[in-house]
């Protein structure tokens, strides 16, 4: 007899996150969505030749790590705005050619957190619609374990286009057994995938960024299967382009 | 010029419900859903004829409470099973005529928590989609204010089900500004709103009410707008027969 395959869950809000550090995830993939915008930067700063990026949960802790990686550029954000004193803020089209051959050490809010909170996972990535495609393949060609997608979220709530990235993943990797959570993502998918851009424009976080003037970043990161790069976290906490299996 | 129209906002999970009692819920109209089966229960009842449902969080509160009503029915499950010395379980079936005029001490895990958890709230009703039409006609009627859409989960979990029910009630009130998490639970609705009963049975309480060979329940409680009646939870914390507005 076969092993039934493993099953996808779906973490769809920061208070659902927060659970997560007691939670036994060693048998587990997780990937971490922050679509608008952290884990969408992190991407196109990969594809764009960064050499990694270390995402830490403050300012101080990223000047700390400066220390220690003194030719490291600086990115982040708070309120969505670039941090004081850093080279970067947290636009995906800040992250073009000037980040080739270079470490980033990155603190945003809700996409820290999120891969923070599943470090103990067997293996760590950080998704985005830009390289969805690549992350299918990748976990395709993985040995099948339980794989746990997890939605950043904005401030206390859920994101949207998040569970928009989530759902689109769980299109691409069918027969797979789905918690309720995973089941919701897909029939948003299914719902939007007409216009994913669309539906990242009226979400909360498209809604901002367009009262700010930053559509473009929006329809930068809509844009599905365009980046052919898996990344993973490693163990001492720095995101890079992964292997391919 | 006219106010905007207040928001319309959806509680996903169990984790989002434990920060609500420390939410200012003052100006809001809150609707708990517990779809399998708790408040489709508590709707069955008030339509044959309960007098009011107290929803209790313990089994020993429930003992507690029948001293103070001693002509109360005790009904609740732990488990999905019955309460040992209860008059009855969880399931609507067991709700019909024998509840004529009769109150009922209720304690069940998800659906009572919730209720509870926004017990502070200007009004707190109890939803499913057996009364979801009037539930709307209610909501259409009373004076314009937030509205807080919390469904209760399983265990620790978002439950497909009550997010579907959130989303149908959505459909039903156009217009409103919404969340994220109301955006989804639309879009929930409108994929499965072709089928009801299909989405419940594919809900992970769904297979488990199956599982145990009680397929009826789920169809009783996938049936959308069949009864003609709001349940309201009072100061004191009964949830009786609303007085049509």
């Amino acid at each position: 007899m076969s092993e039934p395959a493993p099953t996808i869950d779906v973490v769809l809000s920061p208070p659902e996150i927060d659970l997560l550090p007691k939670r036994d995830l060693s048998g587990c993939t997780a990937v971490a969505f922050d679509i608008l915008r952290a884990t969408s930067t992190m991407i196109t700063a990969l594809a764009n030749g960064a050499e990694g990026i270390w995402p830490v949960r403050s300012i101080e802790e990223a000047w700390a790590l400066k220390k220690t990686l003194p030719g490291a550029l600086l990115g982040g954000e708070r309120h969505g705005e670039r941090i004081e004193g850093f080279d970067l803020g947290n636009s995906p089209l800040e992250y073009g050619e000037n980040v080739w051959g270079r470490e980033i050490i990155s603190t945003t809010t809700n996409g820290t957190l999120a891969l923070r909170a599943v470090e103990h996972a067997g293996s760590v990535l950080a998704g985005s619609l830009l390289n969805i495609g690549a992350l299918a393949t990748h976990l395709r060609a993985e040995p099948a374990r339980e794989l746990l997608l997890v939605c950043a979220g904005t401030f206390r709530e859920a994101a949207l286009e998040d569970i928009l990235a989530a759902g689109m993943l769980i299109s691409l990797l069918p027969g797979r057994p789905l918690t309720d959570g995973a089941e919701l993502a897909l029939a948003l998918y299914q719902q939007e995938k007409h216009d994913l851009a669309a539906a990242l424009h009226r979400a909360r976080n498209g809604r901002a960024l367009r009262a700010k003037g930053r559509e473009q970043e929006v329809e930068w990161c809509a844009r599905a299967s365009v980046m052919d790069l898996v990344a993973e976290m490693s163990r001492e906490g720095c995101v890079r382009r992964a292997v391919p299996a």
